[in-house]
């Protein structure tokens, strides 16, 4: 899938690649409040869909306001299963195997324990350095839960970009239970092979769980084919879902009459409005709901996904690696000489959506960008700035012209009006 | 609190009533689409607040649309206190003890466990059959996830209507780890007297965790002045806060640095966005949020809140009684006689602010008013219709209408067009 192109410095390659985009008319899909802010966060929070503001406001008046109850049974009582099914579709998943529900972090502990449970008597889970601290986490917590009977296992990433393949192998042993593991890391960007991990994994007798978050919507995914066990991901990044919208989970058919979610909620119960007194689990997936699902946020969600199922995931993968491979060719010919250095793997099978650039005041840097050169980024501790480059609405030209204000920045030292000392959150 | 009043048969005592309603404004302030629908499902799904529609709007296109990531340093980082700041003025908490987050269902899972791991050694949890069962499902998932080494036992309630005091004190023996009840019995409409349980908890020993999903907002709660150590509840019913609306928590302050939450989310770690490969637990209350909070969802909950703030729980409670207690008295008088026996207390201090009606032909009843009468209560298996009365829009006039249509319905045996196989969902 990865193709070569002749990339050139100035304005006239951007031009030329974004006529070349096929992709080009979904930008107009989305609102653009600011048309000269370069947005390059959208791996942190995706922008809003012109169509979600339509949406949300029928959904709040017409179905709540107006329907008032009955909008359980006209269209919210199925949403996490029908909501889950478009998500299947960008996740190579077949029917029946994807919902809407809760939060990644909540969801990966359902189905961490769930998994732990199916393999009594193994003790190791085997994640990587390179994991969302947040899913470390809820590991830990799992582990603590369930009496300190497992261990979780990191496998180290020296140059902090990538996990050695060999030496996540070597991890993965007869004791381990459970492989946990992020698709794209959060700050390098770098892509697992998930289909060798996952047979890795199931040679070893252990199960294997991804979290999609930063792959899902622009990274091809064939969870069925690649026999991945269970996953989880985020919805308000590439998917552009709103903040904070409910996250999906993924249970492969034939775990679901055995697995069980630890939170018996009624949502995933047999039969919840006929309010027996004794939990019975729902036949398949639908166990793994657990209260009533934050339907508002919902529905956001669902409106912002048709954008990804009409561009594809085909092209939208194909005009990413084009994205990060233009990023990755500026960031070695204009900004290498300025002290920057690439936090993402060079090869772009390997990479994910976004790019890190490291420089020693890339905290003091990324506030310029923000405060006076309309470009946004994030940052990253210790000295990495994210350019997430989202394929349905980040141009080009928006690339280039973001590598020029970076090299502004640093040239003309505009960084050091600001303090390094950090600011609270995000 | 209570008061006699002297009610009086026809549609004038019901015009005096409002006319002395001093919360009668308060309608204004929603949604009424339709104003021939007596809607009684408040207690179900409360209505769309006014005011909401804007500020889902300005959510959506200014704080999401314009304002991208930068949203979360402006009002949505700090949301899931600041509400709980405001809920907590409802449920008689001082600052730094209530935090909007995840489900009822996933909030009672994370206190159930927090509760039972500071009783080590305590093997009994003690509810009654009048819960939900969306609340005992989740207790009997707690006792399988820790090895069934606990068990739970409910108090019993003969009659469907209430729970003895004595037999439910008679529950709470020395092997007690935990109380957790509903404040309000979600079918009958029952209030527990929580100082007196809470107390009797506490002389045992165990710890006392309240549901209070059909108590807030509606009936006067004094969380701290009680002594209750844990507590949950919901927020789409007489909180108006949108279909699905996060859900909130209590932690009593002096169990906060001892009590953890099993989900180590990064939401609840002490500083998530230094990235530490470990969790740490917050400081204080926030240790119990999870993952990211479905910010939409609840920004919708904030804007409806301060609708009941203004009101004040003291009038909003005068009225819920004298609404019953109407409601109550035209059952006697009038629908006694067509066969329909009272599903609620009697006494008004041991009532929520919805009436549970009983008739053989219940179900079917039930219908007809949906389908042909523009009165839209719900059901319950198997003979209850509920009416809920929400003080902020229910009037006496809507009560004294709809008891009427009840009485046209069984009267004319409207009902006998519908068929009492039970049609899916709410």
């Amino acid at each position: 899938m990865t193709e070569t192109i002749d990339f050139q410095p100035g304005p006239a390659c951007a031009r030329r690649l974004d006529e070349q985009d096929d992709l080009a008319s979904f930008r107009e899909a989305f609102v653009l409040e600011d048309p000269d802010l370069i947005y390059l966060d959208g791996n942190s929070l995706g922008r809003l869909p012109r169509r979600t503001v339509e949406r949300m406001h029928s959904a709040v008046t017409e179905e709540w306001g107006r329907d008032l109850i009955h909008g359980w049974n006209k269209s919210w009582y199925d949403a996490p299963r029908r909501v889950g099914e478009k998500i299947a579709h960008l996740v190579g998943a077949a029917p029946g195997q994807v919902l809407v529900a809760d939060s990644t972090s909540v969801n990966l502990f359902k189905l961490t324990l769930a998994a732990l449970a199916l393999r009594p008597g193994r003790s190791r889970i085997v994640s990587d350095a390179l994991n969302f601290p947040s899913d470390l986490y809820v590991l830990q917590g799992c582990i603590r839960l369930l009496g300190e009977r497992h261990r979780l296992e990191l496998a180290p990433s020296p140059d902090g970009i990538a996990v050695d393949a060999q030496t996540l192998a070597d991890a993965i042993a007869a004791d381990t239970a459970l492989v946990a593991l992020s698709h794209v890391a959060f700050k390098s960007g770098f892509l697992h092979d998930a289909a060798v991990v996952t047979d890795q994994a199931h040679r070893s007798g252990a199960l294997a769980l991804w979290d999609l978050s930063h792959s899902v919507g622009v990274v091809s995914i064939e969870l069925d084919r690649w026999g991945v066990d269970l996953a989880v991901g985020c919805t308000y990044k590439y998917l552009n879902g709103g903040p904070g919208a409910p996250a999906f989970l993924y249970v492969r058919r034939d775990l679901q009459e055995t697995a069980l979610s630890p939170i018996w909620g009624w949502f995933g119960q047999r039969e919840p409005f006929a309010f027996d007194l004794d939990y019975a689990p729902a036949p398949g997936v639908a166990r793994f709901l657990a209260g009533t699902p934050p339907m508002l946020s919902l529905l956001a969600l669902e409106s912002g996904l048709d954008l990804l199922l009409e561009a594809g995931i085909e092209r939208i993968r194909r005009k990413s690696l084009r994205l990060t491979s233009y990023l990755v060719y500026l960031v070695d010919t204009v900004l290498a000489p300025l002290g920057f250095t690439l936090g993402s793997p060079r090869d772009p099978a390997r990479r994910g959506s976004h790019v890190s650039l490291r420089h020693p005041e890339g905290y003091r840097i990324n506030r310029a960008l923000i405060e006076e050169m309309a470009v946004l980024p994030d940052f990253r501790e210790p000295d990495h700035i994210r350019l997430g480059l989202a394929p349905l609405y980040t141009t080009f030209a928006e690339v280039w012209a973001a590598v020029e204000r970076i090299r502004q920045v640093v040239e003309e030292g505009r960084y050091r009006r600001y303090g390094a000392e950090r600011l609270p959150v995000t």
